[in-house]
This record gives C-alpha cells, sequence and structure tokens, in this order.
C-alpha cells in the first residue's frame, strides 16, 4: 500500500525524549517521574498538547490512561501503540517514554509525508507501570485485562497515605471508563530490553515473543541465638550458616535446570542482626523466572524438597510461594510482521523473551499484541545510569513506523 | 585460720537476687537496669542501705563504681569481690548481679558468724558493665585500668542525647575520683558463664582462667546491580552469590584451625534489597575468639587470604579489621586457690575460659585476678530466657566465700 519507504526523524525523536526527560530530570541525567506526581501531569499536558497539535483526539478513561487518535479512512478498530511515562525514582530518561515518543515520531512522519492511515492509528499512555508510587505495577493495564479490580486500585495508597484515585483527580486525568481500551487491531509496544543480551549480541531489534513466567518465594531459616563468644560452634544453631548451605544448594541444583533460566535472591534479612550474637533467623526471597512453565515446576520442585527438612545445624526452614505468574506468550501473527519490519530494514535482530513485566502482558489478553526492544548499554535501567543510544531508539521507531504501515491492508 | 567450714545461706541469696530483679523486672520475668536509669538508681540505693545494715563503709568513685568495705583486723589491701548491676534491654536475672549479690551473702555469712577478717573484704559495683545504654561496655573498669579516658567516656551519650556524666549526677552517684579502686590483694568477680559448657558437661564450677582474645573483621563484597529478569545467569556480578562461596570459604577454613575456636557472622546487610534486583553488596561481620593468640594470627591469615581477590563472579571483596583485644590472663595464684576451694567442697568443675568480656579483664591488669562462672542453663544470657538453679548460684557463693577465707592468710 505504501509503496517507498518511510524512515522517521532521529533528531526529532531525540528532541521529544530530551524534551519528556525534563519532567523530572535528577542531577544525574535520570527522571523521577512518579506516576500522577506533578512531573508526570506537565509530561501528559506535553504530550495531549503535542497529539492535539496533530489533530488527533485524545481521551483519558478512568485509570488515567490516555489515547491519542490520528483518523484512519476507514472506522476499523484502532493500531495502538505506546507504554507509559511514569518512571521509578531516579530512573532513566528511556524506560516507557520511549515508546510513548516513539508513538508521537510514527505520527508526525505521517503527517509529515501526509499519509492518512487506513487504519485509525492510537497512542497509549498508561498509567502507573513501575508501581513505584502505587503499587503493584502495570496497575492500569491489568484493570484493563480483567487482571485487577478498578475500585481496589483506586484505594492504592502511596507512602504519604494519598489514594491513587486522589491522586488521580488531583492531576485532572480521572476519564470515562466508556474510553478505555478495547477493541483494537494490534497492540505495540517499543521498549528497552532491560537487560544485557542485544548489546552484548551486538543486535539492534529484539523481538519479543514472550514475558516469561516466574515464581518468587520466601525463605526463612529459623535457629537459635546465642552468644557469640561463649557457643561452641558444635552446640550452635546457627541461621546464617544453614542459610549458606541452602543457597549453596539452590545455586547448584536451580544452575543445573536450564541456561536460561534466570534466579535471584534478591532481598535477605538477617536477625538479629548483631556481631555478637549468633543469628537465630534469616528470611531471604528466591524469585526464578523462565518461559518454560515445565522448567518453573522443576524449581518449585527444587526448592520443596530443599526447605522440608531442617537444616545439619537443626534449623528450620520454611518456604512460602509469594506470587507466580505464567508465562505471557505474544501474538504470532504479530511478531511475525515485526519481523519482516525489521529484515527490511536490515537490522540485525532476533527472537527474544522478556524477563520484566510490561503492560504489554496484560493487553495481549484482548489484543493480538508483540513487543520490540532496542538495547540497554550495560543492561541497565530503572536506574540513573540508563542508556540507549539514539541510533538504537531511532531504528526501534522505523521498526514500529514499518510494522504500523505493514499493518494496514 | 577459720577452721570450721561455714556455708552461706542459700534461701536469703535468691531473696536477695528476687529482690534486685524487682528493680526492672519484665513482663517475661527478666529485668531491664540501664546503667545510671532509674531502676539501677533504686537498686544502688538498695545495695548501700544493705551494707551500711551490716556496718560497712560505702563509697562512690569518679565513675559511679560504688565499694562497699568491711573492715579487716588488719588495713592491708582489701580482697574485692563483685561485679555490676546493670543489664541489657530485656536481660536476665543473673548476669551481673550475682557478683554483687554474692558479695552481700559472703559478708552476711561473716556477720552472722561474728567473723571480722584480717583483711578488709569490699564488694565493688562496676558502672555499665554492658554498654547497653553508654557504649563502650566495661566502660567504668577499663577507666579504673586506663583503658579508656575518663573525659571521653563522660562525653558518651545514649540514644536520648543524655550524657554519661549528666546521667551520673543525676541519679546522685558522681563521687571522687580519690575513692577509685587502686591496689587490692585480688579481685573475685564470680558470674554467670553465658555459655552452654557446663551445663552440658554437668559441672557446678568454671573456675576461668582467661578472658579469650578476639577479632572483628567486617567484610563487603561489590557486585553490580541488575534486572533480576533480564539477566543472563552468566553475566551477573551477583554479590549475595559471590558472599555465599566466600562465607563457604571461611566456614571451611576456619572451622578446620582448632576445635575450641569460634567465629561468627552475626550481621549481615544486603543491598538494594529488594527482591527484583540482583544484589550490588552485601557487608558483614566475622568475628573470632581463641585464647591462644597463633590461632587468632591464623584467623587473620585467613581473613586475609580470601578477601584479596575478587570473587569467581568479578566482585571486589574487601576486609576491615574493626578491632581486636588479646586474651587477658587471670592471675594462676587466685585460679589455683578457686580451684582449692572448690575442691574442698566437692563440686564438679573444670578450668576454663570465658568467651565473653568481662570488667574482671580489665581490673586482672592491677590486681590479681580471676572468675568463677556457674552455669547458664541452654548457654542464655542477655535475655529473659537466663537462668541459673538457685543450687548453682548458692555453690558458686560458696565457693567465693570459701575463697576470701582462704586469701586471709
Amino acid at each position: 500500500m505504501y509503496k517507498q519507504k518511510l524512515a522517521i526523524n532521529g533528531e526529532r525523536l531525540k528532541d521529544t525524549l530530551e524534551r519528556f526527560a525534563d519532567f523530572g530530570r535528577t542531577d544525574h541525567n535520570g527522571v523521577t517521574r512518579l506516576a500522577l506526581s506533578e512531573e508526570d501531569r506537565l509530561a501528559r499536558d506535553y504530550f495531549r498538547s503535542c497529539c492535539e497539535e496533530l489533530g488527533m483526539t485524545v481521551q483519558i478513561d478512568d485509570m488515567g490512561n490516555m489515547y491519542a487518535t490520528l483518523a484512519g479512512i476507514e472506522n476499523k478498530p484502532p493500531i495502538v501503540v505506546g507504554s507509559h511515562m511514569d518512571t521509578v525514582k531516579k530512573g532513566g530518561r528511556f524506560d516507557g517514554i520511549l515508546g510513548v515518543a516513539a508513538g508521537l515520531e510514527v505520527v508526525r512522519t505521517l503527517v509529515d509525508n501526509q499519509i492518512k492511515p487506513q487504519i485509525p492509528l492510537t497512542i497509549v499512555n498508561f498509567t502507573n507501570e513501575e508501581g513505584a508510587r502505587f503499587e503493584p505495577s502495570m496497575m492500569s493495564s491489568g484493570v484493563l485485562s480483567g487482571k485487577f479490580e478498578k475500585a481496589a486500585m483506586l484505594k492504592k495508597t502511596d507512602v504519604n497515605g494519598v489514594t491513587f484515585e486522589d491522586a488521580l483527580h488531583s492531576i485532572g486525568y480521572a476519564g470515562d471508563a466508556a474510553s478505555r481500551l478495547k477493541e483494537a487491531t494490534a497492540f505495540l509496544e517499543l521498549h528497552i530490553e532491560q537487560g544485557p543480551i542485544l548489546e552484548k549480541e551486538t543486535l539492534t531489534i529484539g523481538v519479543v515473543e514472550c514475558v516469561v513466567g516466574m515464581v518468587c518465594y520466601e525463605i526463612e531459616v529459623t535457629g537459635e541465638s546465642d552468644h557469640a563468644g561463649t557457643t561452641p560452634m558444635d552446640m550452635r544453631r546457627d541461621a546464617l550458616f544453614a542459610a549458606n548451605d541452602l543457597i549453596t544448594k539452590v545455586r547448584q541444583q536451580l544452575g543445573a535446570l536450564h541456561s536460561d533460566l534466570v534466579f535471584t535472591m534478591g532481598r535477605m534479612n538477617v536477625f538479629p542482626n548483631i556481631h555478637t550474637v549468633i543469628p537465630n533467623k534469616v528470611v531471604f526471597s528466591l524469585e526464578a523466572r523462565h518461559k518454560d512453565p515445565a522448567v518453573i515446576k522443576q524449581v518449585e520442585e527444587i526448592i520443596q524438597s530443599l526447605t522440608k527438612l531442617p537444616s545439619e545445624q537443626g534449623c528450620m526452614i520454611k518456604s512460602k510461594k509469594l506470587w507466580g505468574r505464567d508465562t505471557v506468550w505474544f501474538n504470532e501473527n504479530i511478531c511475525h510482521a515485526l519481523e519482516q519490519s525489521v529484515q527490511s530494514l536490515g537490522y540485525p535482530f532476533k527472537r527474544m523473551v522478556s524477563g520484566a513485566g510490561h503492560d504489554a502482558q496484560f493487553i495481549a489478553s484482548y489484543i493480538p499484541t508483540a513487543m520490540i526492544f532496542v538495547p540497554s548499554i550495560k543492561g541497565k535501567s530503572h536506574s540513573e545510569d540508563e542508556l540507549t543510544t539514539w541510533e538504537d531508539c531511532e531504528k526501534g521507531v522505523n521498526v514500529l513506523l514499518e510494522t504500523v504501515l505493514s499493518l494496514q491492508s
């Protein structure tokens, strides 16, 4: 339909990203733009004005999600692109906002070239993806997909006791349930990888075929506190020693399961945590992620087998499953369309999985969805060090544009 | 000199201990009597009145140490017995106070039997042994022995910013430097073991020949924080994994050194301590205690060898010596006198070391000193569960009495 290959304007994209980064820019060139904060309001206002300048219609739904729509020749369900504009505290300039700025740049390119799409094109900004101010993360896409209950979400509070509902009203972004994203032709989310794989393999684009499933356990090892100076080694029930042995076994057994399995003990607390007292309790988190549910099942079996008996020190071991989520597979047709676009542009790419969660995983439950990743330098994200080269950003948006065009027919 | 064997009054000793436990008794039959608190003042007042009733002279020195002296026939340097009356928060009914109550019971027994000792007998109460309100522990015996500077100690503050000096004045126990303990014939400290050895070996008395030397290190493992979901295992620098490997090696190598060596990693903090983030830092304490300085030297060599190279994960490892103290050997003549007393009483006993610190270790620098231990049930101390049977308390005080008498000639 559109024979000549269009290209987006990389300089303009960069300017747009830097302009958004001004809404909450930190001393070290990161961004703090918590959901429904003043910085978020300013970024939203700016986004709305940009969209309206382009002749788009902006609607807000009851969770504060924003939809800017460029009318199509046909009144079909739109192709939706976008992501989120909120960040974590001291986050980066790319996570989330890249997908929204990409949508703007795609529309600007169409408008520049006086192309009216066949199918309406909607840019979406999902409220509170990070969950940094109001838990849980991916809150609003979760409500759209029926994963979370709206009433419960509205009551969620930040550290100052402000409810999500009040914050939404106070920044003037409480809209109408009728505006919610319903039927759509496709949802495409361009996002930074947040991992080191593309950079390491010198690839530009990741075509993301799933968000991997995960389980998260809390493991508690209980021993006995005694005086560190007066208790012989063979009369101790040192919870730290028992935890040390347990973690070694966890690493050995999970490490042998599958090379793609990732597992992390990110949180650990020792009690009473005094240098002269033998620890009586160690509590740590253990989370594991893999796309294959059979592997996750093996992980859970290993955790259960390693925690069902006391340690050799006589410490009790308990494990509790905090939560789990299944792997969400994206739409194969959309993945294929993405691959075709990347190939037509000649960028090096691979199919890959997302180890991190994204709004796309909820939206995928009712709209044909897939994601595009661009490289994160050193895999950094949720950090002021987060970085994706402007060139890679540009290429990612070109893939998005190409795919939007390819889905017209 | 005193041919007939005296025996103390076990019931009266029990009553005295319970009376002291009323000054700060907790809901679970423990005691909170922080140094220079109102509870401490009441206990001190009671102790003073008991001593004065017995015809003793009570003096207070400039650190608030109390000395109650029963005059002797000869005006020789006194035999000093005693310990401390302060406790940790939610401590027990025996730690410290047993040694003071024991002194009272010895004097009462002498007075009951109309025995005036040849040598003056002084009961001492050292201020702030625990260091629970004002650091460091063993503060006042440390000043007496020249280990700590008085001026610096007076400025120490509690969590509310109250100085030691102000607290001392406010309870009315700021005395005169001229009253300080100087020359003495002997210092005998009866104390609970605070460890499980005597109970395990069904012994009643420990003749303590030293307070073991110790070293305390802080070890810091630095890796890199990355997203727990997006970073492949082989691209991580997980500080927790590196710490896990390091602790395993520490346990293997220190565990092989000497069966009497004790070592503890009581404090450990993980950063940023978020379940979805790979830890970038783990900091933990490592302390080890043994009477033989050659063993402590080996411990330090092992710590240095294990921390001089990065981990296999590429994490940096640093160790910092926080402090160390040498083994303090008690006076062999006094130890021998204690052994003779125990043997004459027929109690099962052993020579042993103290893994915990005591005022006696500082006093030993200028007065012939030794300690007597009685069993701690399950080794518990610094806890409301702290327990020594009344029978063992009584036997410990009988050993003290017998030794005081034996040292007269």
